[in-house]
């Protein structure tokens, strides 16, 4: 059981500065991300694109802006937990109770979500079948490509993904290259190479077809594909792969009994508060009147969150407004002071 | 009359950014400011101390915060008017004309107050008739000291202000200092030297005594100042110098119809509007529930404001959100499109 003042879910620059606040006044926190690094979109999406409207910085790179902040959050000793997901929250005794997927234990009376856009996870097949198969017969993403090695792979999508991995299976593997378009989004000299394989034997091209069903027992065995005009096809294959690109997903947060607005969280303006007292949401996954997904408008409501957490973990403490500039208590937090 | 989409009043790290926010979706604004520097409270209050709550900014001064923040909303070409104030706001035809003390005369249909904590001015002396001699007999900082020779100089006040005008001044005048309490503030090495220069008949002292009353005609001639135990005592002098230190007025603002609590305004957090339409108000001088005066928030609230400006200053076209990394509009009004 880790006791901490406030667990911060979300380890991108909201989250970040949000842990900063928090040390000014006093409070320790932990953060929990899914990603395996730190910067949330800011190094998953764009870490070298420039960004303009970081107030009084004027041009910083995603992974700049991660460094900085960083920095800013060294005196705090914060501790991170990458890899990892909240899975579970409960309220027990006035505190919240938070289970990750790695079994790990916190105990707090503050969750902050700082979850961004939500967790990045694979679109997947539509039949209901293919969950069975996941992770055994059939995959969202590749780690060992040794598995495929002289078998029958059944790959859909029209992307560079599906591209570049047909074209290294058919190295060793019977490959079946299946889109529901005509045309491939690739890069043109993957379609190219694909063509040229096809003509070679090397692999086969289905286009217009989708994965109508999947036949087995412990293992794929066989697939059903459907053409646009509705006819069918049987491939017998070994493996199913789909390259659809990544969504965005809200994950186990749906069940922890929050107001949902879509895919983001309504909050009070006053402290960023949800429906459940002791639970925060800022940044890109809370809603209010006037909302913009602007990194500068998640430090503000950070700060703010950070005075709304005080109550709960001090509640026999009053919070004075300080200045950095000259709170004794907020330098010496920093270890800045002379 | 000077046209623009919106009116900043306040060069302060609030107001600067603001005027960023409004350039990137493509409106123009001019500020004015009251002072004779840009940077608002970071330049004329703290412009060497650290502040360490800018975000993304582990630690930087108040002149580096303004330095910063001019050059990020340099490719925008702002207009300044410093040393100005305005005076009057009115509505004619939807649109606000805004005068100044230097009579110049904005039409705009939206106006920014970005005002801090508003204008500081000196803390003045109480009986009524000491306004009728300001700035002739009776001051509240001195420009040209050279007045004062071989002349009888009343100096109220017990901070380091009046004991160093008292010190300067009794090398070539005879010096009354007067103070309210009994003990001075000033530092002591000054203390020391003022009662060093009362033992030596330089000047005199007078403490637990405040002004009562002034007389004179053109000039001061006398005045009247009374003690704790409400006795009075005449000292005849020339001039008349009070040092109370510094307080902050909302100055003309109070006129103008805006809703205020105590000194500050209160605002929509959907767009920092105040009871006015068009006019807003950021920064330290807007409330709603749960302010801080940060820097920070102050950000935050201009980039909202901006928003809010652009119905008024484009009422036929609707304002997509865009972000600054990917946004070819914004990155050709900032100069940087490759």
């Amino acid at each position: 059981m880790i006791k901490t003042d406030a667990l911060i879910i979300g380890a991108g620059p909201t989250g970040l500065f949000c842990a900063h606040q928090l040390g000014l006044i006093g409070l320790n926190c932990e953060i929990v991300d899914n990603l395996d690094k730190i910067g949330g979109q800011c190094i998953e999406l764009y870490p070298d694109k420039p960004i303009y409207d970081i107030p009084a910085v004027p041009e910083c790179t995603g992974e700049e802006l991660t460094n900085n902040l960083i920095k800013q959050i060294k005196p705090f000793n914060i501790k991170f937990h990458l890899n990892e997901r909240v899975e579970e929250v409960n309220k027990v005794n006035n505190k919240w109770i938070v289970k990750t997927n790695k079994k790990k234990e916190f105990v707090t009376p503050n969750i902050i979500i700082a979850g961004g856009v939500g967790s990045f996870e694979p679109r997947k097949f539509s039949p209901k079948e293919c969950e069975k198969y996941e992770n055994r017969s059939l995959f969202y993403s590749i780690k060992d490509k040794t598995i495929f090695q002289d078998k029958t792979i059944s790959i859909f999508g029209g992307g560079d993904s599906a591209l570049d991995w047909a074209i290294e299976l058919s190295k060793s593997s019977y490959v079946n290259l299946i889109h529901r378009r005509d045309e491939f989004t690739g890069a043109q000299l993957s379609i190219d190479k694909i063509k040229e394989l096809e003509k070679s034997g090397k692999l086969k091209i289905y286009t217009k077809y989708q994965l109508n069903s999947v036949k087995g027992e412990q293992n794929i065995k066989s697939i059903e594909i459907k053409h646009d005009d509705e006819s069918l096809k049987e491939l017998e294959t070994n493996y199913v792969l789909g390259f659809f690109g990544l969504i965005m997903k809200l994950g186990p947060i749906v069940d922890w009994g929050l107001n949902l607005d879509k895919k983001t969280i309504p909050v009070n303006t006053e402290n960023f508060e949800t429906n459940l007292n002791g639970i925060f949401a800022i940044g890109d996954i809370c809603t209010y009147p006037g909302k913009l997904k602007l990194i500068l408008s998640g430090f503000h409501e950070g700060a703010l969150a950070a005075r709304g957490c005080f109550k709960y973990a001090r509640p026999d403490e009053k919070l004075r407004f300080e200045f950095t500039t000259t709170s004794k208590a907020a330098q010496e937090r920093l270890g800045v002071k002379k």
